[in-house]
């Protein structure tokens, strides 16, 4: 019993892994589909797109039979419990990759950004792809002092979303409404990709010590800061 | 043991339903706040916003204090982890209509919204109050039926969303960017609410019947076609 248990855990933990990885992936790519006006690129993150959805499945599936077949307590059910909702923070993650490579698509040929905000999303792509990618390694290091990292490297995604809607709101903007809108739209997407990998680390400090970290307030701050002077 | 179990059971199905009940109540006054610029609504809104937080957390500890001391299986099992589950979606609805009255604040003492975009947020305040009282209704009732009705109520709001997205991108918007901005953000936090609200009645339908429906799509379609023409 304990042996089919513990394989059941590594290959709940493997998935997750598995997931995030292919959020991190797809992330990349879509921001490259972005950057670059790629639509072969953005309909391959379309395309693979399913593969994360299967896995959400798929590891919701595990987690359920471990609950009931093996009714773990403490630690190991943390583990699980925190399983579930992971899953549904990295499935989101791909939905929001997602949304990047379809907003590329509908203005292809087009590029959907003004030149003048490439740098930005170039950042916040790299910034994004890394915390997917640290993400994953809190996932299969389970190491809670990594895992609290994550909220400072967020911290540089929610300046780079700052300044970028001061750069919307400025009155020198010259790309009109609709460019605006698309920036906007993009730039909630690449923060709350950020803001779910924090998620994801703050539920492994939960599995781990048995206690939850603070919620971050970031998200909803920058929200009501954007247009300050 | 069981009738310990029963009461914990409902103890856990009533916090759901207190949440929901929470959630409707702060979009509704957030709207409120939103459209006559009523800056002690939107405080009220900010303030109670705790509360919501916290019956997660109670929420939260009751569902795992069922599995790891009831074990329960089968639909029980079932119950219990959707409820986990259902507990982040009821959660991120207070946290968007907390997004709706801290825009509210910020831009007190003037009005968010132009007046020509009033009546399509008015409406969707309103369907998005609908849409919780719905997910309550359905978190009370465990009715499928019921439950698989709001995806069609949400159709309304994702109707009403595009059609927002096009007032947007006229060339006839008159209200400069910054206003664009503001009614981008506010419009896709009303449909992601939406989304939650279907995502709960997704999830009581898994619950009951042990299926779960199929994810909808809408949401990133519409995501992709307002603009157009």
């Amino acid at each position: 019993m304990r042996v089919a248990y513990n394989e059941q855990m590594t290959e709940l933990a493997d998935l997750l892994g598995e997931m995030a990885g292919l959020a991190g992936a797809a992330m990349e790519k879509a921001t490259q589909s972005l950057l670059q006006a790629d639509l072969e690129l953005a309909e391959q993150v379309i395309g693979e797109h399913e593969k994360i959805t299967e896995l959400s499945v798929a590891a919701e599936e595990r987690a359920f039979a471990l609950l009931a077949l093996q009714a773990p307590v403490a630690g190991d059910l943390r583990s699980v419990v925190s399983g579930l909702q992971i899953v549904s923070d990295i499935d989101r993650m791909g939905a929001l990759a997602l949304h990047v490579a379809k907003i590329t698509r509908r203005r292809h040929p087009n590029y959907v950004l003004p030149e003048e905000v490439n740098g930005y999303f170039a950042e916040m792509g790299r910034i994004a792809v890394a915390l997917g990618a640290s993400a994953k390694e809190v996932l299969e290091t389970r190491d809670p002092e990594r895992a609290a990292k994550l909220r400072e490297e967020d911290d540089a995604m929610d300046d780079l979303h700052r300044h970028l809607f001061r750069v919307i709101m400025n009155p020198e903007w010259k790309h009109g409404v609709a460019a605006a809108v698309d920036v906007t739209l993009l730039g909630r997407f690449y923060e709350r990709f950020a803001d779910h990998t924090v998620e994801v680390a703050r539920r492994v400090i939960f599995l781990v010590t048995g206690k939850m970290p603070e919620e971050p307030q970031n998200e909803s701050e920058d929200l009501t800061s954007y247009t300050q002077p």
